[in-house]
């Protein structure tokens, strides 16, 4: 059996898992990654926690072809740096050389979003196609486009960045600085401003007994809970937000027309309240729906695994650099 | 030399040509569609066109080993139908047992705006470029993506229909059925309309005497012909119709980062009043343009012979069905 090495990067923890053939996590091991740190630091941290991994899986470091790694941004393929990972303080960033000093290994980093599309191509909710589209709907919206099982991420390997295409035309700012985007109108956040904005003018929404009567434990989990009680602001404002993403959504199906679209991140597991709608929604919103059909919108199966599995397989499915 | 053979099939003229292995045209013929006619006769006259292409250029039939077709609508892999080209009212329509009657040859049906995007990137304005989308910008708008020299089209091949995909949520109501596509504010149509409604409250614009006092004689050309000479409600007209494109435009660039980008159409043909500003909007209107870049808009080069070139050699460019 050949097994693979692959991190996730996140925010909150470094994760490491030692994925087989068979697309299975057969060890996981994490660490938190205290953002802010010196790199030096968060990368001694990536290849500890590699390490410790390979030991728990009794894999033999010097067994592994290669260190798969997904992390927020990109990598440009010009220059060799990550362009720009807010959380870290990172911009164009010379990860490789870092991460270098620690291994011979061939090193492949990817856009974290793109790694768990990947994964849940390989191994959870999209296992039975080739074609898929995912977004994960959390502080920001992330997105990964697989085509014929291999990361497509535009000819210069930094597109696919689905969470800032345009939605609303001329809508409102979003933290990239554009107008408009999908991340305004379809992240976790920008559903909980639409909700604060929505009880500004009410005060007798369910919504305020599930978040305390205080605005701060507004969450994507109380407007879902308010919507499903029968809360009529909270249904107002689950259709809206199910009517957005559904148009973001629609232009994707025109575009690529995928086998099937994938949505994780907190959001999405609102379950059928948002998926059954959603799904509704798409087809009277897409072009030509009546003719030719949609894709199916599923939740996301394996949480942060898919990063991981994702992030370990792409010697094997990476687009080529 | 090795030729090939490819037609066009548009709403007013039936064009075939002779392509060598240079992608130049080396004989060209047409015929009037006369839309409306029974699909025989259409079909009749596209074979009779092309045998006629074939002698002009001194090329035996038999030689060709495909034909390749460029119409509007895009063949339904499942089906093999025509899924619906309105201007010939034909709908889920047995194409390919049309053409069969005349010829054992394989046969390539592609989407005409393929085709021209394809004809473009083999030969005209993309010609040193592998990965391009193009928009025609005529009275609809029809869209191409060339992936590494490639026809791209979707997982089932009827998806990059540029044209609708949303470009204002909410918006007017396109001739597709769905609100606010890219069609309904960016196609010549949609100028002329806007045009038409600027004009309800102004009396003194230039396009008043451009088009004769007549709203009917309002185009494309009206518009930009006052803009250039300093009428300030066409300026504006002008100013919002980049702005529009720009943003259309934007999405795609976040998704694919092509290398180039093409518009074709009557309204391409505006020149630098048109093309200078929109590269700078595309450039202000595209997340992180200022840390990566955005390709370059430029004009078609080959007018109609970009569907000829196109369809001719869909034989070694299509996307693998």
């Amino acid at each position: 059996m050949k097994y693979y090495l692959g991190v996730d990067l996140g925010g909150t923890n470094i994760a490491a898992g030692v994925v087989d053939e068979n697309h299975t996590i057969v060890a996981k091991e994490s660490i938190p990654t205290n953002a802010g740190r010196p790199a030096e630091e968060i990368v001694q941290d990536i290849f500890t926690v590699s390490k410790r991994v390979a030991q728990k899986a009794n894999v033999a470091m010097e067994s592994f072809t290669s260190w798969g790694i997904g992390m927020p941004s990109y990598v440009n393929p010009k220059t060799h740096l990550l362009v720009h990972a807010n959380n870290f303080g990172w911009i164009n960033f010379p990860i490789f050389d870092f991460l270098k000093k620690h291994t011979d290994m061939p090193i492949y980093i990817e856009n974290d979003a793109n790694c768990a599309t990947l994964g849940e191509t390989l191994a959870g909710a999209a296992r039975n196609y080739n074609n898929a589209i995912m977004l994960t709907l959390g502080t920001g919206v992330g997105g990964g486009i697989i085509l014929s099982k291999r990361i497509f991420s535009g000819y210069d390997l930094m597109g696919a960045e689905l969470g800032h295409t345009k939605l609303v035309y001329n809508g409102i700012l979003c933290t990239c600085g554009q107008k408009g985007c999908l991340e305004s109108y379809c992240s976790a956040t920008a559903l909980i401003r639409q909700a604060k904005e929505a009880l500004k003018d009410d005060s007798s929404s369910l919504m305020w007994e599930l978040c305390d009567k205080d605005l701060k434990n507004i969450d994507g989990k109380v407007v879902v809970d308010a919507s499903k009680r029968g809360d009529n602001v909270a249904k107002k404002l689950v259709d809206q937000y199910i009517d957005y993403l559904s148009c973001g959504l629609s232009t994707f199906v025109t575009i690529f027309r995928p086998e099937v679209i994938i949505l994780g991140g907190g959001l999405a597991d609102a379950g059928e309240v948002l998926f059954e709608p959603l799904n509704k929604r798409l087809y009277e919103n897409t072009f030509a729906a009546s003719v030719i059909g949609i894709p199916k919108i599923v939740k996301a199966q394996l949480g942060n695994d898919a990063g991981i599995i994702g992030a370990a397989l792409l010697e094997k499915y990476a687009e080529k650099r």
